[in-house]
């Protein structure tokens, strides 16, 4: 029988857990909500709740490992969850030792857009490339860098905070209260927020005919309203993609990777938001022997939680 | 008889070389002009010529390996130096294959900033700690990254370009072109433009009584300057520091080392240059989790070079 790992991709809202095969076969899936209100406990019995379902469901044989993306900075070695701001009255907790005690098998936990790099990498458009980092952007942008074959974790789990690297540095002020990082100035808030300013500034657009209250606008309003050729919407997707090229272009000079990743939400506005990121790394690089760096969409959508959980269990396993 | 390397640092001026033991000691050292006018192969020559005289000088034994810092972009598989500025001519050639040609022993090539981080790491300021950025503050800013005990070296070897980040989108051009990058807002070329700009703008400075022609001000004559409490030379390096604690900002929250050590001409100005990057980086850091990493100086001075190439080599040879 095929090795296989649970994975299991612990959200704000939602539990997810599925059976993968070492070949990336999802054998069975569940998704539970999760009991955000009842504290970690009832998150705790949530997870091995979902863990469970899924081995019930799929296999008559026990998991090789079972493989956890989590909100927030993971400390890989303990696995430790530390204040996950979607998890409130967490704390500092350990979500591997109750899991490993449930099931008695290896567990690994890690940060979810850290493992979903390696769930690109394996699982999805990474084609299995040595050097890949993977971006999400969404509500904010975060990430996960493989180096060698390797998830880039830093010294406690906490590396791979790609959306908070400074690109103005009196730019606007970002979630976690710091200025100009690329997280405030090109995630999907920061797209409603432009194309609100450029309203407010007197710039005319068909955004205000949807008859919404601007503070109402999303990054999807403003890619639709782009799409049907509103040149206010497309020039903010052109600066969110000139600031994400930014960004790209350091990681690409501090980490010479093979191949980028980008997913989430906001990459739903396909070319005008990669059109965009492609020119500005080509013209923002600093020399030819970085031109040839591929920028992709991530390929996994939804499920790159799963795939990267299921991905950091394999590789656990692989390494003993 | 200890396990002994070579080490050879390749200047744009001079081929430093020595026998350095597994545990850090110099049982001999040379050095030589680096003959660039008269072209590669007598660049290669010199190399070979440097190496060869301390082995016959310090050891009876060959040398378990020998490890070569050079200039440039350097592909640590090949061992191919990439257009190094400071060797006009040189192309895109290897000095692996004709040094261990000579030498009939493992050879290892890196970027000699990459490979200071490994030296500073292992017989400098670093103790052995696993996750660790050294940063090189001087004409320009290069530096090297280990992580996990590893050097990051990218694809191809051309990572950590640590001064190559865009601070500042439109800020001033750097060496390499680009706008607003890390070495064009705080190297040593920067500290002295900025002090004839405040110079320029009006400000009153003891720099004009040096009796020098403006465009001939050292970043040195700034920090003297600064030393005998003159403000405007203070102030440009506290933007100076703003700047490079700007930049390690980026580098924690994408790397998280324990430990970041800073060397380089520029930072003999000491306290003038590490309290703005200090306060900088506490100011500017995303959380508490990240206030624990320390900023040191570096401190293995002019022999960098040497020890980081001893250390490449040194780390090939335990690698096998």
């Amino acid at each position: 029988m095929e090795t296989f790992v649970v994975a299991v991709d612990l959200g704000g809202t939602q539990v997810r857990s599925a059976a993968i095969t070492a070949g990336g076969q999802i054998s069975a899936r569940t998704v539970i909500p999760t009991p955000v209100q009842e504290g970690p406990q009832a998150v705790i019995a949530a997870v091995i709740e979902a863990a469970g379902k899924v081995i019930d469901q799929g296999q008559a044989s026990r998991p090789a490992a079972i493989g956890l993306g989590a909100p927030g900075p993971v400390d890989p070695q303990t696995g430790t969850i530390f204040f996950p701001p979607n998890l409130p009255g967490w704390g500092e907790r350990s979500i591997m030792d109750p899991v490993r005690q449930a099931f008695q098998c290896p567990v690994f936990v890690g940060n979810d857009a850290n493992v979903a790099a390696l769930g690109e990498q394996r699982f999805g458009a990474g084609g299995g490339v040595a050097h890949l980092v993977y971006v999400t952007v969404s509500t904010g942008i975060g990430g996960g860098i493989v180096s060698d074959g390797r998830l880039l974790t830093g010294r406690r789990g906490f590396a791979a905070e790609i959306g908070h690297q400074t690109l103005v540095p009196d730019g606007p002020l970002c979630g976690c209260g710091q200025p100009g990082h690329l997280e405030a100035l090109a995630a999907g808030p920061a797209i409603a927020r432009m194309a609100r300013e450029g309203i407010a500034d007197g710039g005319s657009s068909s955004l205000t005919d949807l008859g919404k209250d601007l503070d109402q606008l999303t990054a999807a309003d403003v890619a639709q309203a782009a799409a049907s050729g509103d040149e206010l919407s497309i020039q903010v997707y052109r600066r969110a993609g000139f600031y994400i090229g930014l960004g790209l272009t350091n990681l690409i000079h501090i980490l010479e990777p093979e191949l980028i990743l980008i997913g989430g939400g906001v990459t739903r506005a396909g070319a005008l938001l990669f059109d965009p990121i492609r020119q500005t790394v080509d013209e923002r690089v600093m020399s030819d022997i970085f031109r040839v760096i591929k920028i992709l969409p991530a390929a996994l959508g939804e499920d790159v939680g799963l795939f990267g959980a299921a991905a950091l269990a394999l590789v656990g396993v692989e390494q003993g």
